[in-house]
């Protein structure tokens, strides 16, 4: 049945490159944008051609705000492989998922952000309610469940959020950037659903096989009993939490002269803090720490390290325990924690295939935060809660890196069957059957010309992978038939009008 | 091998209801956001309460920015559905997804809207970029397209926009509301593409089965022909347009009143409009027009009326003629079209189902913009360019509407197998089994709870729709077996450990 057809001499014409079609196409497919996003060089040139033309700046500037992106297909569909993926696994764990507005009430932002308040985009006030965009998924997750009076929720949430922050873009940060939260409201028992987040994490970081990584953990209940064991001000946690929480960027020494010199700490008081926050470790930490003399007799520290002990026990059982350090210098910057908090960071990687290695940060981050519900409810009732953020961003900057350096052609379209004629006059018999085709759900394309030549339209389906070709010509009219090209192969077969549709089924079976 | 165990007895505490599980379980699901959302009695109560209060408005006031709203679960669970059918529809003809910033330069959106732009969101200036929300999807990608020096493209964009319109929420219209774009760039010959995404809009609002529907098709050369050749002055071409636009919503009288009182018109102009514009009909009133002493004299419109014969030539060879209509009243707002317009209504529905109808206006429009690239091109160089937008937000409530009156009840998560316990001192066993589940890929939750009733972990699966239950107790753990319980069916079965994965895998198989 096989036979090449007289369409086949069209492969000659073909541009000389390697055989076995579009996988093997050497041309890079262009994962960074193509032009002259991010080319400063370009962008000042245009504007000064701005400044000079009469007209005095009629074209706008052609570029997007400062610190946001374009994604083009390839981009987006990279991003869309690895959203699903956390979605997924959102999924396997129960979660429903929400979608709130981007705006917000600027009230509603107010006094959850500490210093990073300054980072909240606002809207003009333009007469009515004054507004801000959001800058994370948690704040307007709590506002949900009190205007909704909800008590018990698991929810998961992806979606873009904004910072105006001064972003070093080439390290994968951005004004506007996704998020993928996931998060467990309710009243239970103690670090079950704790544990859950960290399990989530360990999953997702292991499903996307970024190589090694370590989940610190810590408990905002045992820094304040270090504080106070080390006396500390109960005012001055806060900022001190944020000094702490440095140590992973700068030398303990560097973290101390800022206790000392901006925080105004007494230099024997941040020796005490130190001796602390440079431990980490599992369980025999936990337990020495149960013994330790002073921090035993804190209250705070004692309830926090009889959990942490416990949320041991659960990772064991889960089997994760090995990838999850207790580390006392993590402190996270945000004000509305009150329990567990927890980070992921990626470790060294083998960077054998890349020349450039990304710098990442934390993969993904969260903690237990108890009292933020309440700040919303008009009586105060607190529903605690407990969630983690998956730092969608950083983990596609790697994986772009990772493609990039393998030469894989990311397909950014579907299309299974180009519609194809080798002579002129025919667009009606194309219009036709790609119209029959899209009735049975085959994804299909045409050019749009009235007239394209057979050569453009197989060199369109090598462009962009699509793998069949299903070419009407007059002869094929008169016999009733569509010839049936296999892209990769340029095998063509003819298949009566009738059974078309299954045999192109049949081809496209996994 | 199917025996009812001993916990079948729970089934007897479960509180009584129609047999056969959760499909037919009577309680109704909260489509509509639970609580106070849109309740504008209980909002004003809580201000009141808020201003009285010693504190002076210490909690927020509960609500989101006018205009918008919350997603919950069931609304992102219908909505994700109905995207998902769109962009099947968008993948089906070959389009690549690109991403662009919610955030865009104020200067990108001047000039594009006409008089809509007070409608633009606008960001404070906080020292940087003055900026803007997009206010559809149309403008930031002719942007891309002149950015990145593209000029051939089909892309679509699932988004949200923002416009400070004063909305009749009721009926299905948002500040914040979801726009679905389709667009196809480039140099073509004439009609292909524009056909192309007439038959995406009629595909999309067949498969989502919303009724009888019209397509309205018109063209901005043959408006203008028309106001030309009825002498009006082409500096009132767009403000005549946006009146002519008002004639799906108010009698020509009124039009016409307007047109002479507001916009100036001589009466015998408006009258000579009017004749025109209230035209509609197929392939004949297109000949009737070709024909006419005037109209045929105007290059513009000779021009457009040719082109529109083509659009119906390849809209009978897609088959779908019948419920396209040339409709010479279709004017569209936006300032940018510069051909073929269209918009789509769904016919008077039959509502037999439906308490109260749903009032929707177009659920889909576009158009021709073959200007709109070269304005932000330094060197104005054009890209044609045609696309149309899919009304999500009005689809949605009226498929909202549906579910509603059917009593079906969305699941809103897709767990598969709730992991439960009969006795207590059991968790490290539940954990380790959801452990194994989540390994293998299977949906699983468990109960936040150390020792939870048994009874509660049934009544959980029922009210969420989890199909099975793997229970194990001790006499479980003792025989190395799992207990499997069917939720619906309630028989019991025990299953060894080594077996349990597979069938599960089995059970839920399609």
């Amino acid at each position: 049945m096989v036979r090449l057809g007289p369409l086949a001499a069209a492969r000659r014409l073909l541009p000389a490159g390697p055989a076995g079609g579009w996988r093997s196409l050497s041309r890079s497919w262009p994962l960074r944008p193509p032009g002259p996003v991010g080319d400063r060089g370009l962008l000042s040139r245009q504007a000064r051609a701005a400044a000079g033309s009469a007209g005095g700046g009629r074209a706008p500037p052609l570029k997007t705000p400062k610190g946001t992106r374009d994604h083009p297909p390839a981009h987006v569909a990279l991003r869309d492989r690895l959203l699903a993926a956390v979605v997924a696994c959102f999924k396997r764990h129960g979660a429903a998922a929400i979608d709130t507005p981007v705006l917000e009430l600027q009230e509603t932002l107010t006094g959850k952000y500490g210093e990073d308040v300054k980072l909240i985009y606002k809207l003009e006030d333009q007469g009515g309610e004054v507004l801000a965009l959001r800058y994370d998924l948690t704040v307007p997750f709590a506002r949900y469940l009190a205007m909704n009076k909800i008590t018990n929720m698991k929810r998961y949430h992806v979606a873009k959020v904004y910072r105006r922050d001064n972003p070093a873009t080439t390290r994968g940060r951005y004004r506007e950037f996704y998020q993928c939260d996931f998060d467990i409201a309710g009243q239970f028992d103690p670090m079950i659903p704790d544990a859950e987040c960290l399990k989530i994490v360990h999953e997702i970081l292991s499903d996307l096989q970024l190589g090694d990584f370590l989940i610190k953990v810590n408990d905002r209940r045992i820094l304040n009993g270090v504080f106070a064991v080390c006396g500390i001000p109960e005012s001055k946690f806060i900022t001190t939490c944020s000094t702490v929480d440095k140590l992973d960027k700068m030398p303990w020494e560097d973290v101390k002269s800022e206790m000392v010199g901006e925080k105004g700490l007494s230099p024997e008081a941040a020796d005490r803090i130190g001796e602390y926050v440079q431990l980490h470790g599992g369980l025999d930490l936990i337990e020495r720490l149960l013994q330790d003399a002073k921090l035993s007799q804190n209250k705070l520290a004692k309830e926090g390290l009889g959990d942490m002990k416990l949320l041991f026990e659960y990772l064991t059982l889960f089997g994760i325990a090995g990838e999850i350090s207790f580390d006392l210098s993590l402190a996270r910057g945000l004000d509305y924690y009150t329990g567990v908090i927890f980070e992921a960071v990626l470790l060294q990687q083998e960077n054998e295939h890349v020349e450039e290695p990304v710098s990442v940060g934390s993969v993904a981050g969260g903690g237990r935060y108890d009292g933020l519900v309440g700040m919303f409810d008009p009586k105060g009732r607190k529903v605690p809660c407990v969630g983690v953020s998956i730092g969608i961003e950083r983990i596609f900057s790697i994986l772009e890196q990772r493609v990039e350096a393998s030469g894989e052609k990311v397909r950014t379209t579907e299309t299974q069957v180009l519609v194809a004629t080798p002579q002129k006059h025919l667009l009606a018999a194309r219009l036709k059957l790609i119209s029959e085709l899209w009735g049975a759900g085959i994804k299909a394309e045409m050019l749009y010309k009235k007239d394209p030549k057979l050569l453009k339209q197989l060199q369109y389906c090598e462009d962009t992978g699509i793998p069949l070709a299903a070419i009407v010509g007059e002869q094929e009219l008169t016999d009733g038939v569509v010839k049936l090209r296999d892209v990769a192969t340029r095998e063509e077969v003819d298949i009566p009008r009738e059974k078309l549709i299954d045999e192109i089924r049949r081809r496209l079976e996994p």
